[in-house]
């Protein structure tokens, strides 16, 4: 840890590929690319870490592929740090059918309906197979309104399948990262927390949160977990890419953050900026000829106007796409980078009361 | 002209942003945008000229608003040579119903169906307000296979309209191109060439080819048409941008293309090379761990594999659509470079041949 102020965090996340600053938001590669971008596109940006989706991989194009080919860095052509999930979360939110017991987890893939089972000892070989830097333990992510007794039970046994992930786990430069569950139950999430470290982890994510929970919820729920993690391995939390959700996890101690909001938002026409969130579909930007942001230094804002972007974007044009997302990852990237120097400044909970101020302001506008 | 190879020649085009060396394939930017790529895209691939249509930017963005935004140039963010056509290829191909009278064209637009009449004098301010470096005449572009009589008339009110065009034509760093039609009749032809070339233009465009006859009696119009261009003014062949036309119409004297052509066979999945033209969702390539064109030097060839992007464009991903359009138009822009090599060294025709033979050989394999 560089610098603390509050709970909020700045520091550094050292991996085989070089260290990373943090807090860090990861953008989504979900089969080996972040949507519309390249590698050049995202360390333009500034990404420090990648993610990839182990479920997606495992089944398009294989996980076997991509060992074949020098592992996800090199299939995909990005040689910064690359974190995998176990594919638990997609099994759990994708499939329709699954069925879990003490040995993993059986699904019909949502690409063919085939039916696999993800075990702890598989997820964590085909990571080792993806060349991850940082791979998860497999988990059950159950919805937080799932009855006490269910997580309860969920709960032990995930942190089971984390042991047989560590017991599975022998790439030496790869770190594991365990999984809090417990929904919003706090009691559960202490329970749940205190069997993770027990079995220890390189680094701990928070689960089971940012899945339909209310924002309120999901923060008292982080708020009872993430202070209470070893203070001096990385803490992540899954599922979270909004500006203002970002802010507000920084401000619980949390480290690394990961979301396919800033493109998918991209995708429908919605950029981000320091104003709120804004539609370029809206007919106001069809005449307006400055920058989509004009404090961002992204390729988009830099070369480009608001009219052009909602010219593409209403032709539904692939360069709109592209260019929307390149800017909404840089600016999400951008605003970790402002948290980074505030914390380090010692003054972030009054920078961020003010950034979020603006933003929601301008989003009600 | 600076070197000339039997028909073949190699030339400059001066234009107000600069001279471009011919023979050059222009990239198609329908609507202010080549599909997926972005300016700084093109200039890598070493594009010379990038197209525009008047028909969809006069109704898509609208043209009024592209001349607010300063021009096409700065609106699309190129600041290379642009080309404009009339619009005239669209009303005659997109338009479901039309009228064709002396003063113009009445057609109903291919967005949602409004009433538009396109005259010489609108098709050329239009241009004048896009504000590109080279416009076009407004033709008339009947089926090869429509009766003599047609093709008669026709080429007559197109002579008329080209006359009108230049009177009409104000903007002195606009060149302005008339275009020679008459179908597949020799002598037709030659009376469109007679007339256009009377009313007197910048360069000249052979139009109303490679519109669905066969290739055979496409080069048989055009070696008819193109040797009785003047010498000393550019000529443009209008629509073809497959390697093999390309180096047929080259031969026969032309000095510039246009043609979506690399752009929609790259986002149906297929990429060109010097081995023919290669389907992407074939599955040998989908543990191909070279790259695309082992001969190329673009981002995409130098970067990924064709088992990478096998891999997009299976799942369809933008990226596919991206790094294989970027391929296709390096690959048709360096082909034109080579040509201009060879034509220099006196060797076209027997380098052309070789390198067909090699391109269809593998097409077949």
């Amino acid at each position: 840890m560089v610098a603390r102020d509050g709970e909020a965090r700045a520091g550094i996340l050292h991996t085989p590929r070089g260290p990373v600053e943090t807090p860090v938001f990861m953008p989504v590669g979900t089969k080996g690319t972040v949507k519309g971008l390249t590698p050049g596109d995202l360390r333009a940006a500034g990404a420090g870490v990648v993610l990839g989706n182990t479920y997606h991989l495992y089944l398009r194009p294989g996980s076997d592929l991509v060992k074949e080919a020098g592992g996800l860095h090199r299939f995909m052509g990005w040689d910064g740090p690359i974190l995998t999930d176990s594919g638990g979360f997609q099994v759990f939110s994708l499939a329709e059918t699954r069925s879990i017991s003490e040995r993993g987890v059986e699904f019909a893939s949502v690409y063919d309906g085939s039916r696999h089972v993800f075990t702890p000892e598989l997820t964590t070989r085909v990571q080792e197979d993806l060349g991850s830097d940082v791979a998860m333990v497999l988990d059950e992510c159950p919805p937080p309104n799932a009855p006490r007794e269910y997580h309860e039970d969920s709960l032990e046994r995930t942190a089971r399948w984390a042991a047989r992930c560590k017991e599975a786990h022998g790439k030496e430069d790869q770190a594991l990262f365990g999984i809090v569950q417990g929904g919003l139950y706090p009691d559960l999430r202490e329970r749940s927390l205190g069997l993770t470290v027990e079995v220890g982890f390189d680094g701990y994510a928070v689960g089971g949160l940012s899945v339909g929970e209310s924002r309120e919820a999901m923060l008292e729920a982080l708020a009872t977990t993430a202070p209470r993690l070893p203070a001096g391995k990385p803490r992540y939390f899954m599922g979270i890419g909004d500006p203002v959700g970002i802010l507000q996890v920084i401000a619980l101690g949390v480290d690394m953050f990961d979301c396919v909001l800033p493109t998918r938002l991209a995708r429908h026409g919605a950029a981000l900026t320091p104003d709120g969130r804004l539609n370029l579909k809206n007919a106001r930007h069809r005449t307006d000829f400055g920058p989509l942001d004009p404090e961002c230094s992204c390729e988009t804002c830099t070369h480009y106007s608001r009219a052009y972007l909602a010219h593409l974007v209403r032709e539904n044009e692939l360069l709109a796409h592209r260019l929307v997302s390149l800017h909404n990852v840089w600016f999400t990237v951008d605003l970790c980078r402002q948290a980074r120097r505030e914390i380090r400044a010692g003054r972030f909970e009054g920078w961020s009361r003010a950034w979020i101020s603006r933003y929601e302001e301008g989003r009600t506008a």
